[in-house]
């Protein structure tokens, strides 16, 4: 239940933090950063435009362990820093001394990620997708039953702001396949899932203890080759199409900050299969869902050269995911799987129910037969050299503040 | 090409190494081990029945910094070794006591085991599997083009020794699924390849590299929960069906050792497409293949209590992977996506082109319709409680001594 670290009336003496779109202190998003000065990554705390330093030690230069501790430690370090980074708190002059400007900082991927999944449980992406493959049966008979997933490439995430080479691989061809640079490079709008204690192997974590494993949320965007990934996916899905970069926000936004925002998962439309016990909570009917406000945006170099703002080319929200994130760590641990602190779930695309909030190129433009225009003058049908996406996500309700989870930046350099 | 340390007149003075079926001083095969009195685990030789501890300090308790070295520094410590192990070295005395029975040690998985990415080469289990669900047109269309493979769960890999649970997960039922423990449960007998120096992301590694990045073999169980899989695989491949448990072997054998059972993969039949150029490499076509035989065999509750030996399940070899090691790295990269020290492949299924080459039940028992009968009196369409598969791997040229990879073994515990 929201508590006085969610009160609005509650201000920081870190005077940036104050009416900060993503930051306030009613946020606190702890990450793993290098101060100015250079030196070993540490943890931090995001505040305003500033990051505190925090005192934990990190025996592996990582935030794994502190993952590790689940939400009673959370809960306790969430208390401790609102009381001392709000106005009027004696500890301002000890905490000042360990304050650095965010702009100068470098944000690290904040966890040694063992494994990584990627879910599938935005319900309007895998119908919009199923349509360009299936018109009339775009749901395959196991959507509403199984949180579908795949395992994905832990090594190839890189944090917000890195650059990565557009992807080469096999292209379908009629002549046939033929090797070279992607040329349907496409973004997904997902949201990241970090992983708290987790399980012993052979030992699932019943849907009523899930949430306690979760340790936080992230913005991920799951870059796709389509063309590679068309040629390649069966029968053991993607790869390759996948595997040369996910970018995600560095910032671990922790279940207790979204508590006021936390709604029931959407309603199954008549008809729709119950879920199987294993899946089934009554506390994660009435609150696994989040209301949280998902964008993206694209900056092409015509828009950049000309001064013009980004185009907004997803306007969706987590309320769209079919499953809830508590779903699907009961799922992925039910057959015994371990569950490790670090790890990272991406929920697969999230799109909203019309044109506006499909999350993908993929969808937006129909496979490319209908493509973006741009007020440069551009188009777009899958994303150039040079582009960059943007995705942002914000949770709002009245009576509390509104907090963000900070930029998820990724930008398409050429192929090598 | 072979050297002194494949000399078949070198012998050693540890007794048990001469004629050892898996482990004469032509292997020293490397690996993570607790020695009996207990403590952190350390790198070790397995030479004969008694493992040589090494002096190399490991830093994070893992191998990962010994196999991020390269050909180099394994080349230096096989020829150093093997001088210092065979018959009349000076050494002897020294390394006497840092021999332990390998009895009464422990091995563990050896490395820390960034990314574990499973692929799909064995030509005939994929034509078999592919004859049952498509019996006019087995094989896909970019089989003979990709080497396909998917992303594997690296944290339920488990070393040869562990049993592990029978999984539950959502089976399907005319009526609609309904969760409960496994009813088909498989093994698969591959290969794992553990990877070297790695690449950094965005940076392909060229196929004439591709070798320098492979830092040795081991057996894979990749077992496998036939029924979760079959419902849950649509549309984006394997996950619970698999992530369960994989059983390797402990000791990595390295590509020195192997040099004498090189041999050219199978020639691709007449009519069957070129290689893509990024795929293709005269060193690789001449001597890419490995002459290895692989053996699966079965241990029952039935068999062990009548005394009864073990019952083979599978007799092939690794000449009939359809694409070579050195093609999968490159493969894996080609897209930029970064290979790191400790990273593990696994081949796939290594079927060979008859019914006693078929190396899963899936296609031994045709889907479980055709039993295998044992000594016992017992029948097997798939894996009972209690049963325990163990995998052999062995290398056999005239002129040269035989070695062996040591055993996977794995035991089925009841569903929890």
């Amino acid at each position: 239940m929201p508590d006085a670290t969610h009160d609005p009336a509650r201000r920081s003496w870190v005077p940036s933090a104050n009416g900060h779109p993503d930051f306030p202190i009613q946020n606190l998003p702890l990450g793993l950063f290098t101060p100015p000065g250079g030196g070993a990554p540490r943890a931090g705390v995001a505040i305003g435009d500033a990051i505190l330093e925090l005192e934990e030690a990190l025996p592996d230069g990582t935030l794994n362990a502190l993952l590790a501790q689940g939400a009673p430690w959370r809960r306790a370090l969430r208390a401790r820093l609102s009381e001392e980074l709000a106005e009027g708190s004696a500890a301002q002059s000890r905490l000042a001394l360990r304050l650095h400007p965010a702009a100068a900082c470098t944000l690290h991927v904040p966890a040694r990620i063992g494994d990584y999944t990627d879910f599938y449980v935005g319900i309007h992406h895998a119908t919009a997708v199923g349509k360009l493959f299936r018109p009339d049966n775009p749901l395959l008979p196991n959507y509403k039953h199984v949180p579908i997933g795949y395992h994905g490439r832990a090594s190839s995430i890189i944090a917000s702001g890195t650059a990565f080479r557009r992807p080469a691989g096999q292209l379908p061809r009629p002549e046939g396949p033929a090797f070279g640079p992607c040329e349907r490079l496409d973004y997904e709008l997902e949201l990241g899932i970090w992983i708290g204690p987790g399980n012993a192997q052979g030992a699932p974590i019943p849907i009523r203890e899930a949430a306690q494993h979760i340790a936080g949320f992230c913005l991920l965007n799951d870059w796709s080759a389509r063309d590679i990934q068309a040629w390649e996916y069966q029968p053991l899905g993607p790869f390759l199409g996948k595997s040369f970069a996910t970018s995600i926000s560095p910032w671990i936004i922790s279940p207790e900050a979204l508590e006021p925002f936390r709604i029931a998962p959407p309603a199954r439309p008549a008809g729709d299969p119950a879920p199987l016990p294993y899946l089934r909570d009554a506390a994660d009917a009435a609150a696994g869902g989040l209301d949280l406000a998902l964008e993206a945006w694209l900056v092409t170099p015509g828009l950049a050269a000309q001064g013009l703002p980004p185009h907004r080319i997803a306007d969706s929200n987590a309320r769209h995911m079919y499953w809830t994130a508590a779903q699907m760590v009961a799922h992925h641990s039910s057959n015994g799987c371990n569950l490790n602190p670090g790890d990272l779930f991406g929920s697969g695309t999230i799109s909203g129910p019309e044109r506006d909030g499909y999350a993908s190129l993929l969808e937006a433009t129909q496979g490319g037969r209908e493509p973006l225009k741009l007020a440069s003058g551009e188009e777009r049908r899958f994303l150039e050299d040079g582009d960059e996406v943007i995705l942002r996500a914000t949770a709002r309700r009245a009576g509390f503040v509104t907090i963000g989870f900070g930029e998820c930046r990724g930008r398409v350099l050429p192929a090598g």
